[in-house]
């Protein structure tokens, strides 16, 4: 039994009415997926995370992995499942049909991508980072690379990793050392990786680890760094694993969650050096290597749905079945979801759960829409939205995460601290995600800096723009949708207030962006979530006049006042704080805090 | 080595500056208590905690407790570092000279209390819950009840517990079922309780559990539970320990945190009934465990500030070594605390942390001047206000414990993660203080239902005109405060618009109360903690102008400056939601969520 399902009612209602999928719909490369393919798609997904994935999220975590004889061991019910979810042709469902991927939008596979989170996110890591290497090397690789390693990563036969991080270089990457020798058509690796996610495992044949590296003539910092794909097996000509390469595991972290996802330090080179192959131009790694680091960013707002949801569904369960205490106007001892408490705690998580959602999987369709045969028009306007949103999923749906797992813990009282509940796990698990891929501070500083200051906030006047359009809509709803429509103007008043104060004072004051970022990835994330929560609510209106689900609607509506009433407000806090600038940030010297 | 020093200078000005110590002093009972003693005290307890708690910590998480042959093992080196604590004396620093007490103030135990905290948490609890049943006992037992078991508290050669909850019976505790049957001048108790802190262990030669339990005739519900005093060993004619009563630790948890605390499910008369003596009237059993309840809230309040208060001093160090990135107007490569964003986080737990331990300081200064020969206008007036604090120094505190070992992690980014790091131990440790001596969401209608509604307002507006003094000093000190003073005002407005909201509303909706009592009650606890800070940077700058240490003073006018632009604004979030009501939170029926 498992205590995970799927949501497929939100999810279905977020994909139909809130990414504008019918525009993805549209595109030439997704013309032809049509909407049994979507639903089918959705439940086999639904069935297998909740089947396969979610019984193994426990074991995974009292588990843990170990390395024994120079490689890593995971729990022997993790290769089943990956063994199961290759036969099932997840790993492929939205990659380059040339290489035998389904290719369906990332607007769907995206829904796909939060179960295996929220079922298992330790394990979901690992196909994850498979999908990253896919995308990067399809962009970027030669012909007769991808011709090595696509097919038999899209199949999940082979598995991914990133290889960024070293001990001295993690948010800064300019100091990273490790060094390629061209040989021949490769290059001989050499140096350590840390922090390296799956970066070594027995459930695929082979791992391509896709690592940054300095060429000979390098130039120093992050302009010098080039990207290689360096296969733990060498590539027989027939496309089989041959021999050893040069790599290996060193050790696993001991970490506070995600114990089943081996965080690996991984040694190239230490016989003599690690045969790989240059993907993209030489020192332009980074920037290839960024096409995987924006995937996987997106992937990590989408674990934090994922996580938040799971806790949520298990708070409302308990919280359903929990008595204790009495209520106004009833006979004997409740169940505590009767208790206001308890109900702002658990309407709090699903408020943020939806809104986390709304921002990732729109993110995804914008995704979609940058490219797949769009005009050049609009495929640069979508990824500029998407560029836009990328670090706001990551970040904001991460701290959401934090939030909602925190309060799934605080419904279950003391049995939430006594780890065989279960809910701590998900705690725990989420507490890496505002970390890896870029600290939350690195994407709010993405945020501030590259893509609200680099245009002169055009992407960002764009969006406050078509999120306006909601007011009229929610006018007209009248009474009901009063206190949505007040709120949401407030905060993208407070959007626009914020924004201008950056662009005008960023150049009198060259520690104001870094200042304020935080809080403004804060203030945009949550006006984001709370016009997501708005539009759907006036769908919500519509379907029930048209004599829809009349329960599931209600919640909608609901939703979005609670979050226009409990979470919108949190807008004012931001912004005040934003135009408080950098003083009280910057007074102290470092000896004196 | 340690990594945790007690912040002496901080502490010595909190108790100096923030929480009236002259008129704590001023008491009969306190008019000996000279400043070299304090001092003394204050020095002697930073070396104990640095030198000999702090260093079992980690190795406590690592170890953990368990039971063995009916008995609860803790790791040797805790027996070891309770042994020194007995000998230093310090179990019985506040406690009733009377039975060998040194009868200090609690508003300076409350800085020794954070010290054992900061130092290790789950060592902290054993003494804690002592010097709770000491105060229960001192205040409700009869002469012959305290004379068996007083001494032998004060000076840890026994230690204490508090039972109270069962499996269903937590929160609302009118459902427990644990009896007792009279047998002379004792009775036999029998009954299973859970969640039982340092239920069983070998580092005392008896324990003495205060017990919860229902006499034969008992009415139901909470005005038919007794008080009982059960001591793992009979105590023989002479006060010795004597032969085993029927207790014993059936289990112990395995919990997310404070591992080296043992939780223990406790079965009392499984061979016919555990001997017990009745401790106040018959049926007025939880008024008398409330006194020991209220002490450990604000005891719960203290850890979260000090765990709070080490996860700062470890992420200061990390980031002033750690390199990484470039600064504007620097040279090369800097240390992350150079990084706006790292500031941030670094001095919202500073801030936090400073305003949980002058909240619980003061709280501390409250109970002092509630008795110990004040005259009884006096001590109504701070009972009251003590009563007040009480759950905001509970909840507030927790919550801030929440967010500050969260940035602490946070700071060292993904090496926060790895367990061996250690500041990942303090973020668990840290997440049952919400949760256990009351949830917070019971403080928090404690504070609405009790504090708030009962007296119409009186006390909070009693407390309110005392915080609106500050306001004339804050204006004449112009410019340099003139952010604090706006930001402070416009916080205590929030809350005087939200006491009268909440005041005027309640009658019409019976859930009013319990929708926005935990919302009130971080509004009131962010108002006090800006005070406080407020207070704090005005002696500051008294004392800077008179020449006194200025790199400390700069800093109580920064972090004083940093809440109010960072922290208070958060009051408007909170003013708003309360003022949103319990509509859309009682909308959706128990099977929508």
């Amino acid at each position: 039994m498992t205590d995970y399902q799927a949501p497929l009612k939100q999810m279905r209602f977020t994909i139909e009415h809130l990414v504008d999928f019918k525009a993805v719909n549209a595109l030439p490369d997704y013309e032809a997926v049509d909407a049994d393919t979507v639903e089918a798609v959705l439940e086999e997904a639904a069935k297998f995370a909740a089947g396969v994935l979610a019984p193994t999220n426990w074991l995974g975590d009292r588990q843990g992995v170990k390395v024994v004889n120079e490689a890593v061991e995971v729990p022997a019910e993790f290769a089943d499942a990956y063994g199961k979810f290759c036969e099932g042709g997840w790993p492929g469902i939205a990659s380059n049909p040339e290489f035998g991927g389904q290719g369906l939008p990332k607007a769907v596979a995206v829904a796909c991508d939060e179960m295996w989170a929220a079922a298992n996110v330790s394990f979901a890591l690992c196909p994850e980072l498979s999908q990253g290497a896919i995308l990067a090397m399809d962009r970027h690789a030669t012909d007769a690379i991808k011709a090595m390693f696509m097919e038999k990563l899209i199949s999940g036969t082979w598995a991914g990793t990133m290889c960024l991080t070293e001990s001295a270089a993690g948010s800064d990457l300019s100091s990273l050392t490790t060094r390629a020798e061209p040989k021949g058509d490769r290059y001989l690796i050499t140096g350590q990786k840390v922090f390296i996610t799956w970066g070594d495992h027995p459930m695929a044949e082979n791992i391509v680890h896709l690592v940054l590296a300095r060429l000979p003539d390098a130039p120093p910092g992050t302009k010098g760094i080039s990207l290689f794909v360096v296969p733990k097996y060498k590539v027989n000509a027939d496309g089989s694993p041959g021999e050893s390469n040069d790599t290996r595991p060193v050790s696993v972290e001991h970490k506070m969650g995600i114990h089943a996802s081996p965080t690996c330090v991984m040694a190239f080179g230490d016989k003599g050096g690690a045969e790989g192959f240059l993907v993209g131009k030489p020192n332009e790694g980074l920037a290839a290597m960024f096409t995987m680091m924006n995937y996987m960013r997106l992937g990590v707002g989408v674990q934090g749905t994922g996580l938040a949801e799971r806790s949520y569904q298990k708070s409302v369960a308990y919280a359903r079945e929990r008595v204790q205490g009495r209520a106004p106007g009833e006979k004997g001892r409740v169940a505590i979801i009767r208790h206001p408490d308890v109900r702002r705690m658990l309407l709090t998580m699903r408020a943020l759960t939806q809104a986390s959602r709304a921002i990732c999987f729109y993110t995804a369709a914008c995704l979609d829409r940058a490219s797949h045969g769009a005009d050049a028009e609009s495929a640069d306007f979508y990824q500029a939205r998407a560029d836009l949103l990328t670090p706001v999923a990551k970040a904001w749906c991460t701290e959401a995460a934090l939030e909602v797992t925190s309060h799934g813990i605080q419904v279950h009282g003391g049995m939430g601290y006594v780890e065989e509940t279960g809910v701590a796990q998900f705690y725990r698990d989420a507490r890496i995600a505002p970390i890896y891929e870029g600290t939350n501070a690195i994407q709010a500083i993405d945020l501030v800096g590259r893509k609200l200051l680099r245009d002169g906030g055009a992407t960002v006047s764009a969006f406050v723009s078509d999120m306006r359009a909601a007011d009229a809509p929610l006018a007209n709803a009248g009474e009901e949708m009063a206190v949505v429509r007040s709120a949401l103007a407030r905060g993208l008043d407070e959007l626009v207030q914020c924004s201008t104060y950056v662009l005008t004072n960023e150049k009198k004051d060259p520690e104001l962006a870094g200042a304020v970022a935080f809080n403004y990835l804060m203030l945009i994330g949550t006006v984001i979530g709370g016009w997501q929560l708005a539009r759907g609510a006036l769908v919500a209106l519509d379907q029930r006049a048209a004599g829809g689900d009349k329960a599931f609607l209600d919640a909608q509506v609901v939703m979005a006042r609670f979050y226009a009433e409990h979470v919108l407000p949190r807008c004012a806090a931001y912004g005040a704080t934003i135009r408080a600038g950098s003083g009280s940030i910057m007074a102290l010297s470092a000896e004196h805090f």
